[in-house]
């Protein structure tokens, strides 16, 4: 069996609990102004806008375009669906920045500490660049690289995404260990070659909603969070 | 006067000590076998190949190829020169990673820990993303993002080895100060747009192979080290 070498990461949903944070996000920006919304609905809202975004450039059908880009455009949709009005730009510009101050999972800091003795860590997100260093300054997280979206011009599941995360870490993609919360990702990281952890995240979609577990075997590695992850992988 | 919000690095030499790290490396893997070289002047001669073999890929005379491949091409030259012969393969790859096995000048640690509690600080290295992030993990280097050539697909002093790293942070280009060792990389990174930190050096070539300072003013701030450059930046 070929040894782990590196751990990629999915980023909103897996390590950080966007809707959380993002439902705060909008509250403090929009709550003083006399806005009264269901916060986390409109947390789910913007993330509905998230796929269509994307998918607009997985069909080619307009150039690559980073994530900061698509949320301020799924923004600025949300905000005229809602009818909230009279925001400057510079306001919009900071709401939009909700995405780089997502909280990690309590669990997630302890966790990576753990895996970052062991393994190469890098994000492979579908945020851009800049959006996921702002969010590991504020919270604390260590990457050792940040791969994803941007480093590959390709927005996962695209095949490229992680075949460009393995070339860039010089590494065969069995030597790479997806770890994500949705197992559409991790199916599609199986598809490039790479070994998969399934975490479960019970509260990404807020309480109630928790998604269904897959089958047992289903993928390489099931934990519910990075420090039972850490365990099973031996890096303690 | 623009707010500098990131610090963009050069590496080699200007944060590691890559002449005498190499020489060790190369006298810890050519010595036992009954090599008796000038290990300073392989090292010497090691890093005078480095400009030729990205000088390919910047005239499009050869598709962009990492540093690595670079490194290894110029390392199998290098040891026919030198008559050094009888190393199997994984040999000669343990030897080129010893560009992964850098040093930190002494006051580097200290003074990145400092720079980076106010600014983005980045690595724009014409050093691949693997090897950087190998050098940082065994050193101790704390990078929010690593970037340069292999991001921009561009070797330094090519004006997109800069432009890219500005982009990717979602700054523009007088946001960005640009640290390293060598007035010519400082230069181009000016001709962009960035503002520029000059660092002295004086044994990056070896003893007594000390390099001129620049003129006063030639660069916005000029420092001894990155404790130094903390302190001009009033980042204590």
């Amino acid at each position: 069996v070929t040894e782990i070498k590196a751990l990629t990461f999915d980023v909103f949903g897996t390590v950080v609990d966007w809707r959380t944070s993002v439902a705060r996000e909008a509250k403090a920006a929009l709550a003083p102004k006399g806005h009264a919304l269901d916060w986390g609905a409109f947390a789910d809202r913007w993330r509905a806008l998230y796929q269509p975004g994307m998918e607009a450039v997985r069909s080619g059908a307009r150039p690559f375009t980073v994530l900061d880009e698509l949320h301020r455009e799924n923004l600025v949709a949300l905000l005229a669906e809602l009818g909230v009005t009279g925001l400057a730009e510079p306001e919009i510009d900071d709401l939009n920045r909700a995405w780089h101050r997502l909280d990690p999972w309590p669990e997630v800091l302890d966790g990576m500490d753990r895996l970052r003795r062991r393994y190469v860590l890098a994000s492979l997100s579908n945020g851009n660049v800049a959006l996921i260093v702002a969010m590991a300054r504020r919270a604390g997280l260590r990457w050792d690289a940040i791969l994803g979206a941007e480093v590959a011009r390709a927005y996962k599941p695209q095949p490229e995404a992680y075949d460009a995360a393995a070339r860039v870490l010089r590494l065969e993609p069995a030597e790479c260990l997806m770890v994500a919360a949705h197992p559409p990702d991790l199916a599609a990281a199986a598809a490039r070659g790479f070994r998969t952890a399934y975490i479960h995240r019970p509260l990404e979609r807020g309480p109630g909603r928790e998604a269904k577990r897959p089958a047992a075997g289903t993928f390489d590695y099931a934990a519910e969070g990075f420090v039972e992850l850490a365990a099973a992988l031996g890096a303690r």
